[in-house]
């Protein structure tokens, strides 16, 4: 006995996402047959957004227009460029208002897990835009876990490969998180702060 | 700044459904913007689930058909109903072949948490069913965990209520898991399984 055809397709694309597995996609099938509603906003929201969603054509981060609020604004510093795995990384820099250069979406972070391969990552077009000039530093601002460090080490052979002898590639700090306290922080935290100490008195 | 409104819609309707956080939720919108494929699967597939998969208009089992293999074997003890929450655990007991009744098949537990709600369930189809007559025993075979006791209750209280005296209503054994080991169950387990102890010699 098995689900009949339009259940067990409902089933496997909800399977095919990152991090649903099986027994999840049952469950979100089954809600939608009990709940058309919720089923019928997600077909029209997937339609709408296939249709209608744009991703800037300079920074690959979602975007209403061929180009994002950043990309378009001739004050922000073109010649740094932060490389960071999702949009919503873009609105905590952007809310943090630290940055004033521009980013580039890779739109995920290596994952073997769920299916996140180099492919899917917008790598080739950052080489591009660092190609045409005028880009004096990459930042790498990739999440300090397994997955983001991949995928920051993905980005640096790719810039390296393509040669560019000028360009400055850094990545983000490590080490004590600001307002914390070391009694509360694991292992690694105090370990990344240890190895990149900052001298302060010369001797 | 935040998304652009087809973004954000696509990351509310998948937010709308059971288990799927906000988190969860931004990741699968981002995995369809970056891979327009597999969410062209859920749009399609959604759409033919929901105009196409139908349920057994007896037990509301996923079916092709107006009613499904079970419902239409005539050799099927139609005095005995199993009540289950979803159409996987009818499979598990059809594999097992330890059953040859009918069954009612709820589409969920309560689940606060989830959004599942008694309105969610189809109580209210198997008290009809039971009041057609010729069946005389309901076994409550809903999970033996929270969500599935408080639905067991729920179905109770519905059946009683609906007077019924004839009716039989019993719940799955519990006790000790065939094959197991005494010294890896836990509490919950052997508690059950002292209150429930048979007697093996009368004395």
């Amino acid at each position: 006995m098995s689900y009949p055809p339009p259940v067990e397709e409902l089933v496997e694309a909800f399977e095919a996402l990152p991090g649903i597995g099986r027994v999840s996609a049952e469950r979100l099938t089954f809600h939608v047959l009990r709940d058309a509603r919720s089923g019928g906003s997600l077909r029209d929201a997937l339609a709408r957004c296939l249709a209608e969603a744009r991703r800037c054509v300079e920074c690959g981060n979602v975007s209403e227009g061929d180009l994002c609020p950043v990309c378009s604004d001739d004050e922000r510093d073109a010649t740094t460029i932060a490389v960071v795995e999702e949009p919503r990384h873009v609105e905590s820099l952007e809310r943090a208002g630290v940055f004033s250069g521009r980013y580039h979406v890779l739109m995920g972070a290596l994952n073997p897990a769920d299916g996140t391969e180099e492919r899917h990552l917008s790598i080739g077009a950052l080489v591009e835009r660092v190609r045409k000039g005028g880009v004096t530093e990459v930042i790498l601002a990739t999440d300090p876990d397994k997955e983001g460090e991949a995928t920051a080490l993905l980005v640096l052979e790719a810039l390296e490969s393509a040669g560019l002898p000028d360009l400055r590639v850094t990545r983000l700090a490590r080490g004590l998180p600001a307002g914390s306290a070391i009694e509360y922080l694991h292992k690694g935290v105090l370990e990344d702060a240890l190895e990149d100490r900052r001298q302060v008195r010369r001797r």
